[in-house]
């Protein structure tokens, strides 16, 4: 069977590299090109082996593409990516350019399994940043059938990696200053995810609050969120809501014990949690959300809309 | 100038170790005896350098020392705290058996900053724990002044370095099972450490409720505690109110960015700053605290306390 | 097609569960048991997703299996592969006990690339030592062709991660003892690894002696091999040798910069490189070879050899 | 007593804010100026807590200082160095500017334990590279002595943590290439330290060849050199040589097991253990030596350097 041919813009960075070797190893895919401005030619490793090597983006007839991943930088993604569809191609973006909460336009917002209808046959989708991937996947089921206390404050505490900052060369992500540390950024509801989370929170109908407090793991993948959430009555077995919700869902692991980034790591895949809080008046439920940022959290996520976006079976060509 | 005998039971762990070393190197003490079950003849490095070696609790006269360090374990450690003052000797307990909320004795609680009258001149002290001296620092201008709103709960989401477990030969905190990994602990409101927070709460008079989720960091040291207060009214200038009530504490940094757990490592201080939270109907105030867990969250303010309780410079003996 | 029948005794380590994880992907084997003293019924998550269940093994019909896998620990191993092969499964041990240099007996070694001939179609495998086999994959055209100087010394420097160690709850393999760290351990030419790499080299006939000085790593994965070889004459062109001796292998990478542990993680590969050292009067040869101690150094070679084994392609079930 | 006014030239590095730390809690020296270029006016957190502003090189008057360190790059040191010198300052320049090997220029060798009464009262020193201090100090005995082999191959394999490469914004650096990673580097015996410890091996008058292979550690701190040496006899008691020669430094500690890089974090020591190697025709030695590439690897040892300059305590303001 002729393979599709794919692109990917941005390609040297982390989300880069992890699109390029998903689309190596996918059935049904063949990489077209794989971009990176100012490194044209360079070979690079790819994560779990292989390599390739990069192409300057004018170089690039962007119509040898079926379709295009965009891994670009927040700002310029967004003219590359009307580029790629003027020649023709679909576009994942994986930038924050055309998210909700982020722009005027009427793009689906590729939160697989919350919009799947509308990823199903797109033509471009805003791909969810890594952050509210692991967020919004958790309070899902509490956001869709209306348990959250009407004007409460959700308070979100949440952990990253620091490839989530992306492969630039900056001191404070140099390794003698992130090892053996621990540090919030981003703090006071200022982090630039918090718009596209309130964004879907109001699109489900819900009226609330959230406070987002972002954290640098010393690790190189992962992100866990924890959140808590005011219920507007207890909820006796509030696991079975989740498991009920994603019963299906093939990337969605419901589990009984407070999730762990290790065991989501180089997966596609959100691992939840859900606990009631003691000794509390009001009633608050504890959502642990954990993520591989890299993958469900950018390029895992990415393909998987891709393949809905081509008909093809959700799953090719994704690690389990 | 004589020196003071002092004393330290369960001196093999992380917490005894850096207590041992601390002894070593205060110019009024010295260490009369180091004491490790099992350990007998054992001598192990000190952090910083230097060496202990262990004897037997068995075999040590407890009236030799002016003043005992308990790092025995939880349920353990009360009784033989209790032989020591029996011999004579003042004591100072860093496990939880006599800290508030998990005892009806009426032992000081050396929260140093907090307590500072009860524990000078002092006989006997219940060292509090890691978690809640980075946490109730923190809160403690909010708690003494009447900030927080009534009846609202208090959300912590905190993380320490392995040390904090102590050095008990446990498969999950193997290096493999804890490097590139982040998860919560001691989920559900259900930690050791809440009911002596509550109870520290309560005693300032202030009526709200705690949510406490602890997480396990690939750090040896190190707590963060990020943590999101209700108030009754918004405040204009939160820093302010920090700056004002530590103004004179040695131990205590007020800061303008988010503290680092790196920037306290082995050091006996609090590292704090405050910041009013954007988009938010209810008026609510983030508040990040840092410690070294086994300095200002264990031995360091041991030795804090114990120079009070004899009379001596608060800060004898401790690195800045 | 149906499946072959394959267990796993000792599945409860760090190689155990990669081979856990092997077998529930190959796509001609299926998990008959796997085995783990004293945790029978606990179910334990595998690397790459996945789940066992693990029995104890006086419960297992050894005959169920067509072939069997021991990660038992070194002196307990080689009784129970004997039960295997009674019970009529063909078997691969992990262990040491019946590797050359170990033991009388004559069991094939199962150095895949060196010794192929041999283990296809073979009833019991000897499966090599994670160091051995970084090492000795390294020397190997040296060792075939004769390079290596006339009663030389080749000195071998090594590191590993700790997962090396086995899954045992040590207190000097807990996070707090190894993170910030690094140390040399079995010094002095006596680690266990030393006679299965006499052994070999003196199988090729090479008269050449052996430093081994192995390190403790702060990461989980991963082995790197520095070995400097006194040459009989100069080479001009060293990495050409490798080139042609590993020309077809699929599990063999010769490279031209220094090979990082990173990017043979979770790979069954060797990675290697050659240079020549300047400045010296005795020409000599750099060797840097590394593999994923836990892959091509356990789990991932004992699968390699297993397939050989059957009659099934080398590389099937395993990820490049 | 009046303080000596001390300067640091190339502050903001890792090696440069170790020194400024140094001075500040050093009894006798006061801290002039701290520059660093094109970041006047900031100011940074040092290592134990305390903090510096920096200054423009060229706003500083140099004779301000008694003493300069200088750990601006190699290149550019020497010229600034003169400079201090001109402006009547002695200087440590931290370099590799002039350092043996390295220049033709006649300067003082500050491996202080080996050159005690060349640095004592000298006006400039070059202080020794981090790799150089922990090998030839571990050599030193050996060397001294003519226990070395006639002509043989000294094999030292080193690793070093991240912060020897200073604090430069190189991709390769951050945490995400270098955390779970190990790797060689300035291989093939190319790496700029070989020269200054060849010419040091020269100037003992012994004969030999150095092979010398870096690493890079995941770590932030610490070097552990792993050295084989060609012996003349065997040694019964090798240790004993190594206890003999430094009987009475302060600054070196001979140990009976491998040490450790933790054990010498943040300490101005070398931690060195010898073994004889069995199996081997060719008598060999290895040789353990371990330091904190930021103290007696660069900071502790300049400032040791400087302390004898003045005629000051060596050990003043060092921790032990």
């Amino acid at each position: 069977m002729h393979k599709i041919p794919v692109g990917v813009l941005g390609a040297s960075g982390y989300a880069g590299r992890e699109l390029c070797a998903l689309v190596q190893r996918h059935p049904r895919f063949e990489l077209a090109f794989a971009t990176a401005n100012g490194r044209r030619g360079e070979t690079a490793e790819l994560p779990g082996g292989g390599s390739v090597t990069f192409v300057a983006p004018d170089d690039v007839p962007l119509s040898s593409a079926a379709l295009v991943f965009s891994a670009l930088p927040h700002g310029t993604s967004a003219e590359w990516v009307q580029r790629a569809r003027d020649a023709g191609a679909r576009a994942v973006d994986l930038s924050a350019d055309l998210r909700i909460g982020n722009t005027e336009a009427d793009v689906v917002y590729g939160l697989t399994e919350a919009r799947r209808d509308e990823v199903r046959g797109a033509e471009l989708v805003a791909n969810p940043g890594c952050y509210p991937t692991s967020i919004l996947m958790g309070l899902l089921p509490l956001l869709e059938e209306g348990h959250i206390a009407h004007g409460a404050t959700i308070s979100v505490s949440a952990a990253s990696g620091v490839t989530g900052a992306g492969m630039s060369a900056r001191l404070d992500l140099l390794f003698g200053e992130v090892t053996e540390n621990f540090r919030a950024y981003g703090t006071g509801n200022t982090h630039r995810h918090l718009n596209e989370m309130r964004a879907f929170v109001a699109e489900e109908g819900v009226d609330a609050d959230l406070i987002f407090t972002p954290h640098l793991l010393p690790t190189a993948r992962g992100i866990l969120a924890t959140m808590t959430v005011p219920l507007t009555t207890p909820m006796d077995d509030p696991l079975a809501l989740w498991q009920r919700r994603f019963h299906n869902e093939r990337f969605i692991e419901i589990v009984k014990t407070p999730p762990e980034t290790r065991h989501v790591a180089h997966r596609n895949v959100v691992r939840i949690t859900v606990q009631p809080l003691a000794h509390l008046r009001q009633p608050t439920l504890l959502v642990l959300s954990a993520i591989d940022n890299l993958m469900k959290g950018a390029a895992g996520q990415a393909m998987q809309n891709a393949n809905l976006m081509l008909g093809l079976d959700e799953a090719m060509g994704l690690p389990a």
